[in-house]
């Protein structure tokens, strides 16, 4: 059987540009498939409509709303789109466990959710953001998803739903992630020295760190000459925390205790610490 | 005039992860919109066709196929039947210019292409890629392709025909890319201080020597012992050419010379030096 | 004529450690002399009273209190007891603005008060902190209110108190400083180079963090094996900060922009910028 | 029993910022208490009798005399005042094994001492030394004494006079410390890891030779031109001292190596290396 | 028996300045001694002659050849010259395999061969080069080499031969060193730690490389302002390749896995790990 | 007119390792030519006179006869045979400053000499020292004499003896260098950012002190326990200095200030700083 993950992106945050992906890092899994649409940053009824609806021509067995602010009124209406066409569907989305309302909103409906705290909103300011600082923001975002482990608990879960439907679970019997990634579940297992795992929490709580000052730069400070230095410092926070993790990497290299939890073809996963020795 | 900017990817190259964030990096351009599907990493026909059929069915002012191997039978056949659809279509992959004749007829075709020497292929052995290496070397690898300027030349010749739908030229019109990006034309005015630039340089060209590593190491050589370390020396490259690039950063910061060229609303692209300056 | 300081510590916060030194960075000045006592950690009311009434004996013509936390019972009761032998005091402390009516009395009476936000509580817990890590600690935690600016605007602000004494004014004539120190204002003016100012205001947010992550280690969390990551994770995040204050003072150092005021005997502050030049 | 120990400081070294502090680093100790006072740095007759009358009305049970040149007049009355009233009295200072009679003096005497190596003292220059400088020098410099070793070594004197007292000896049956911290006695049984100690060592070594270029800078170089790069490369040693030291501790962190050694309440000092453990 | 070994210098490589050290790392080796002479970059007939005369008149057992390019007439004429007179010789030289029939001559000929592909040629383009910046490179490059492995190989090789020839043999009996040294053979058996030789395997790879850049720098690119950024750009590399150095010495220091392999006085070599332990 | 440049090695110290190369960086070089010879690190009567003899038979303009320890029997032999036959000889040796009365011989004879005090001798112990090692110190050791500027005073003043000779000079007429390099004149001139010039004089200096401990681990310490440390921490403190040249080197070239004095051709020095200009 060949399981069938939907993905509808509606705007960027750095958990979606490599949800897919990290489901199959070496492209050759056999027991799934993906099918990934967006209108990039448009979200107006029509955009949001045309992802949707292409989704849900192809059926898949249950899908994934990422968004940024995942309380807002179009990755609201995506995902109750889906659900009204019976197809399971699990949130992807930064912090919006500060906006109260839509967040009990959220917890008390039937989606499944992944909440990634340390995904801070981006300077979005014209007088500092380019393409350039953009996109190295975001290799900088990505690496600490990655490192601090964040990205591997995002995968398990979403692993966890296709075991599931490989087991033959259907729509509503299928036990979907409720999940706030934080400091302590994100780094969670994923070190074997004790400092390595210190460093990965402290870029955990520094990236998260980040949202806030990115709040005050874009939306709550007027001046240019005030707001640039702001969303500037945010971006050094990012940077100071993907060296951390680098720094927590090269510790674990160090003791050669990097862990590695690759998929094998079948789906099945599988795991090995020591660099010159074969998965199990 | 708003123009319709299509999207299909085929498997995953870090050029594509950012190819249409690049065009639009604060989410308020209100002159073009972009639609992307990806079948993920799947490549049967049917795979192809559905992503192919869905940009079809939107009529794209032009389309964009991305994918790594851009001479494979998958792309190819995606980008004929964009072309037998009277659209203008854009190739971006990785290297392919040591394949002899896949490149020439590709040279010789209508297609626009951007073919980005330093998006090496991953070091894809299972004894070591695992989601988190796999994303922790795409961090490098988009801050590599950022940082050195490869991805301003890529998103400048994406704006250029984007300008010219907006000039009202249709189909055949359109004069389409044709691109090698290398040390020498990623950086090409992308830096104030001379040395910044030469670290850039350096890093392109660690970055490009990558390939090499990965493809002796995930095709040939055969014994797990021998191609693990030679893989994982090919990350250490990549972070090597992150860790070159990041220099060259902090040299431009440190003079305040860093270059920033965003996009305003209507798309036009304006640009500035000092950090508080206003673009201009 | 010589203006007496005096200063009372009540235990140690980073901004005490080093308060009387930074107004007389060469040990030549003139026109002051200091006298500070300390209990140290014990703030019994024997200890303060201790510390208070030797302090009495010398009549400074002001005096300082710094402690940690400066709302509770030792350090109000010593303020008090001060201000009843008309001296004029002025509160140094760490972060108190979150403790609502200890804020707001502090506040709306007549004590002066500088409170510093990144003057974070250490990780005190005995699995974790020994003398060299509390040292190591507060070396880092120097380094950051040092190169953030914090400290120069902690001094100036006591130059300012001194120089009305020697300007002839007494008791309550004196104007007292009510300032929280935080990222805006300790790094106003401190740089030359914007990217080390956002590297300075980065900086200053890490540090800032750290007490909230010390105060979940030291009071929220009960399992030691849960609680020795958190405090470990929290000076990972100082040494980050304080490697951030590096990166600003190389930038500062690479445009030879180091902005430095000393004293001269008289306590006049000059100034100056490049390195090879006299202060003026 | 509760210890009491008396501290007067007189003028300003690294060791003394935090002698006091390494005795009780987490402020929960029943079994002794201090006193400290200072004059600041001022070292007439009248501020050295104001703070060593202090202390002897409090009648610590010994005492301790913490400054730069512990063979100067200052520092020599003070502790023979002291010694007059019958407490106990060790010295606390830096270099003076070349200051050949007075320090021939102190070894005869029957005070105890601590000479400091690498407590080395800073280039006094108006033209570079400002308050931030000198807090940031002497951030380094805390770190250089905590990482090597010497505040451990030093601590570790004072809680053995600590603990004489507590077993019932009293004035001159207590045995006093006579110790001269160098590379070698400062770094012995400190470090796991072999290369930590190396690093420690070497940056020991640099530490010391901190002294002998600022003396150069501030006392035998008579043009500003010439000394100001003196005192500067002073500064920038003890900063590489200061990142050998991390080096060091990064290594031990690497083999979850690092040795902790807190004390109890009781006073009684513990010991253990990885990090999740309890310390016995 | 004293073996003598005799060393022609005709320009300058890294290997060769290192060669004869490499053999007597503490000079104290009393089994061999060592005469060498070079004629510095002059390389006319004359020149050659001289060099070659005075090594035949002081009948080596073996000869070195060491020079850049060994396929030119200069080097070849020299260890022509050499063979002629009945003593073996080994050439040591940079990359010669892509010239095809230099190189194929080489191999069939009776001669030893050592090659180091990452022996790379300097940037030597004077608007670029000058003695500082020179020494500089070859600085790092004598890192690369000695920390990759590289120069144990090569020295290794060496020492087989003088093995043989204290063992009695003599002229064509001797079995001269045939080998290329690349990233594979360098680095084997070298490191403790995977990561560490996944490192220099990485370096060894970017050093190679600069040998093309710097091609291209020097004999390929007109302009010299084209060309000053390709030859600075090749200098960063090799400067990038000793960090990647550097952090694998790190790595192994961490685990105490640092190989040492000296000389005894004998000759013998003998070995040892843990950096407080007797080689054997 | 090619001037003649006869050069003796006697054992090893880095200043001898690249001193021909200083003078010829590119090889271009028309206006001179040397001989170089050694007997490796053999001493004994026979060693020397072979190299002595071969230098006398090519009669050079002048020799240079480089060694460590230039007061020994050996060195002192060589010269005074080199002047016996009419050649000027220079002394280059390591710092014999020290050694009082060799030191006054040298200063009163006849003979140039350039002593180079942060030619530090190497950790020469066995269970330390193997070939890789010895090569990694003398790599840190060369960068550190070619950025602090040692090797520019060096290679300044052989040049004008170089100069003296083509301006016709002859024997006792030839004005030889008579100079003590230490942190003082290595770094004159060499910088524009004052910064680097400080870290350049630190890394001298720590240079410097690194001779004075490897004598105590080589000569003053018995147990092979306690002086394997010591000689460790030698060669990290080898190891910073190369660090701070490194960072003085990346500060000028922030600024574009990298001074750079290649030869022409003729032998004639031009000089440059901006990296895209031509040297004049
Ligand atoms: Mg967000
Ligand atoms: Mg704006
Ligand atoms: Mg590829
Ligand atoms: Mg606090
Ligand atoms: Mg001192
Ligand atoms: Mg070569
Ligand atoms: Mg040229
Ligand atoms: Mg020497």
């Amino acid at each position: 059987m060949v399981v069938k993950v939907g993905v509808a992106k509606l705007g960027n945050i750095a958990s979606g540009v490599m949800a897919e992906l990290l489901l199959d890092e070496r492209a050759d899994r056999e027991d799934m498939m993906t099918f990934m649409a967006t209108s990039g940053t448009k979200l107006q009824k029509e955009d949001v409509d045309r992802v949707v609806s292409n989704l849900k021509a192809w059926q898949p067995d249950f899908a994934i709303v990422v968004s940024p602010n995942g309380v807002l009124e179009g990755p609201v209406g995506a995902r109750e789109d889906l659900k009204a066409a019976g197809i399971p569907t699990i949130v992807i989305t930064d912090d919006v466990t500060t906006k109260k309302e839509g967040w009990e909103a959220l917890k008390a409906s039937g989606f499944g959710y992944i909440i990634v705290k340390a995904d801070a909103m981006i300077g979005a300011r014209r007088e500092f953001l380019d393409p350039v600082e953009m996109a190295d923001y975001n290799g900088n975002l990505v690496k600490v998803l990655a490192l601090t482990g964040a990205f591997r608990k995002l995968q398990m879960e979403l692993d966890k739903v296709i075991d599931q439907v490989k087991a033959g679970k259907k729509g509503a019997e299928i036990e979907l992630p409720k999940l706030v990634l934080n400091s302590d579940n994100s780094t969670k297992g994923e070190f074997t020295n004790p400092y390595a795992l210190a460093k990965a929490r402290a870029a955990y709580e520094i990236a998260s760190a980040v949202a806030g000052v990115n709040v005050k730069g874009c939306f709550m400070t007027k001046e240019w000459t005030d707001y640039v230095p702001i969303v500037t410092s945010a971006h050094e926070m990012m940077r100071a925390a993907a060296d951390l993790c680098d720094q927590a990497r090269e510790l674990e290299k160090g003791c050669d205790g990097v862990i590695r939890k690759p998929h094998k073809k079948t789906g099945e996963i599988v795991s090995k610490v020591a660099l010159i020795s074969k998965p199990e």
